[in-house]
């Protein structure tokens, strides 16, 4: 069930054990009542890692543990991950408990600890039930393997109020060795640009300096990760990182080439599914809103003109009534702080069923009601943005808000 | 039924015409199916102005006639409001609209256009129904009147999807000589500090220069309709106006001596109630949050602070929930912006029935689940925070966000 994404890369099955090398599991440790709780990735060679943190200032201590390993550029061999309970605004203790789950699994791993990040979602400021952890962690470490299965078990023990696994696995070619890349993502509620609540695990077999890595992956994610909203809430705890452990054994891509250009391609690939996968599975979410602002002054203008229309509750809500409500799109790029003039500004709203047009040069335009009904009832819509000051442009993706997303987060710590 | 507020202000039973030299009066006029729909306050003596408008750079046709207006420092003597369209998003046929609801009601009043100011609140980019607007000023000039009832009748044609009417009168004496503060509001969605969805509308029969007068409008603005927020959105067409037409005759007020004091005073008292009304009728709001910030390290500290917890979507249906949810207090303050270590923050949720302390020196608290949960029930909570970096401090006021929110917004254009 290969799908063809250009004539050099392709998606494949696969899960986060697919690039050579990995092992993995997921397995119930006890955080959680039944369900899996705690993952462990794997690799069998020491593995070259970039990391991107929440830019929240409150940040939990598996982070801050995380921090320092990249911060000395220590090679990583293991992430252990757990859900159910954030280990965030625990302070001194907090970090103890990050540490000993570094520990155990290094024991375990028979590596050092300081080759170990941790990390931890769910509630916060509720301390970890340490001997659920530290007993399933021991319980893990022998079951580690690169079977689907245990991709799948991986995949699910990092999921929170999430309703489905998000998985991707590319495969290419750098000068005729295969290469893969796999990722696997945690979102659902608190996604907003800057790396905010959400987990993102990436392992590539692909051989690459680690400047190139860094670059590649930086790039990325101000494209992908951090183009996602779906509350505009950033949380204390979240991550993406990447494993790159060159075991495909590739020659290494060492300079900014068409190898650089074709790994840069498929980890794009890759970041962009999560983050789609991400922000359709919002809490509560029923629409899926992909916004384009054309003609930009400035490409940040663009970012910063999505963000302010796919934040606003107005626009939001309007979006979960199925309603054309294109005066709360204007209304919340007017109060982004972006310098523009509105009477140049057109707007459409288009699905699959078709386009419309509500606003041109800065006027509202008669369209048929019912037809724009149809176009809205879609769960895919596109908010299209011209601006006619520039041509900068940006892409970004959100959701609506709905009684669901209410109910979900009145009731999640219950 | 008065009140002492003091020793030397009282709030009095009153209406927007119960200082001296004002009346007004609201009609339907048919831009709504049923309700009053079309206000207007007069003063018979041409009065100072000042007045506060939207910080969205797209600001409706009316807003931009005001803005001519108080540019030139032009004395006023009529507002005229309509409801339920806001000439919004409307272009140059806007802004003729604007302008001929000027000169309608200054012909009907005998007046300069120059010294009408027009307001229009509703839904974004439809044309105004000129015909009904008209021939409703022509009705509603000769009905104009300072009884109680005109007064109730001019503040209820200026909602929209507010529950209920807003509005307040304060009464103090300079050197012997009454003087009178009145002022009625429109809120409800759409409420944000700087100046964001809301009509404010103050009338007083006070002699005093521009320069204090303006001076003492803008500073009590920032502390109380600067400082609420419903759902973080600011519109683009609302403004904070006063007239002051100089009737009760006191001796001027014309340095900042105690007598500007108590007139300062006077006007916080209208200010700060007609904001806390604003937000305790938020669309679909269920709780009444009051957030207080201490020991910050400068007042904007305090206020970006207070903004961030109010407007995030968590702890707003964390509040919803009765859910004592100290994590997304934190969270959405490390989210903020501002410097501050977590690690000295005490967080506490008040209400009536009691106080629990949840978090201190970055280390949760236990607390009693079930005394919490009575704490919650309350409809008005107060969110105590203090932050050991210094000694300012900031008040400000916010909602939950309920299903009924939701519900109002999916569904208002229809």
């Amino acid at each position: 069930m290969n799908t063809m994404i250009s004539e050099e890369i392709k998606t494949t099955k696969g899960t986060i054990v697919s690039p050579k090398g990995f092992l993995a599991q997921g397995i119930h440790s006890g955080v959680k009542k039944a369900k899996l709780d705690l993952s462990l990735i794997y690799s069998k060679k020491t593995a070259l890692c970039s990391a991107v943190y929440t830019t929240n200032i409150v940040k939990a201590p598996p982070l801050l543990w995380c921090e320092s390993l990249t911060k000395n550029n220590n090679k990583i061999q293991a992430i252990v991950v757990n859900s159910g309970n954030a280990n965030s605004c625990t302070g001194d203790r907090g970090y103890k408990d990050a540490v000993l789950m570094a520990q155990t699994a290094a024991e375990c791993l028979n590596i050092e600890k300081e080759s170990v990040m941790v990390t931890s979602t769910g509630v916060i400021g509720v301390y970890l039930p340490m001997e659920n952890i530290v007993s399933g962690i021991k319980k893990l470490v022998p079951t580690l393997a690169d079977t689907e299965e245990a991709g799948i078990n991986c995949a699910t023990g990092i999921l929170t109020t999430d309703t489905f696994l998000k998985s991707i696995t590319v495969e290419f070619e750098i000068n005729g060795t295969p290469v893969k890349i796999s990722g696997i993502a945690k979102g659902s509620g608190m996604i907003h640009p800057n790396m905010a609540t959400m987990l993102n695990f990436i392992t590539t077999d692909a051989n690459i300096e680690k400047e190139l890595l860094d670059k590649a992956f930086k790039s990325n994610i101000s494209d992908t990760f951090n183009m996602i909203t779906v509350d505009g809430e950033t949380s204390t705890n979240d991550m993406a990182v990447i494993l790159a452990n060159g075991c495909a054994n590739n020659p290494i891509i060492n300079k900014e080439d068409e190898n650089y250009e074709k790994f840069k391609k498929a980890l794009h690939i890759v970041t962009e599914e999560l983050a789609k996968d991400i922000v359709k599975d919002g809490e509560g979410a029923s629409k899926f809103l992909e916004c384009k602002i054309n003609g930009a002054k400035t490409k940040d203008d663009a970012k910063i003109l999505i963000k302010a229309i796919l934040n606003s509750n107005l626009v939001k809500t309007a979006f979960f009534g199925q309603d054309a409500n294109w005066g709360r799109v204007i209304s919340a790029m007017g109060a982004s702080g972006v310098k523009f003039n509105p009477d140049k500004v057109d707007i459409k709203f288009k699905s699959k069923t078709g386009e419309i047009e509500l606003y041109k040069k800065g006027k509202p335009l008669n369209f048929d009601e019912e037809f724009a009904i149809d176009v809205l009832k879609e769960r895919e819509i596109q908010i299209l943005v011209e601006m006619k000051e520039g041509v900068a442009e940006a892409t970004g993706w959100g959701c609506d808000l709905s009684y669901d997303y209410v109910k979900i987060n009145a009731e999640y710590r219950s």
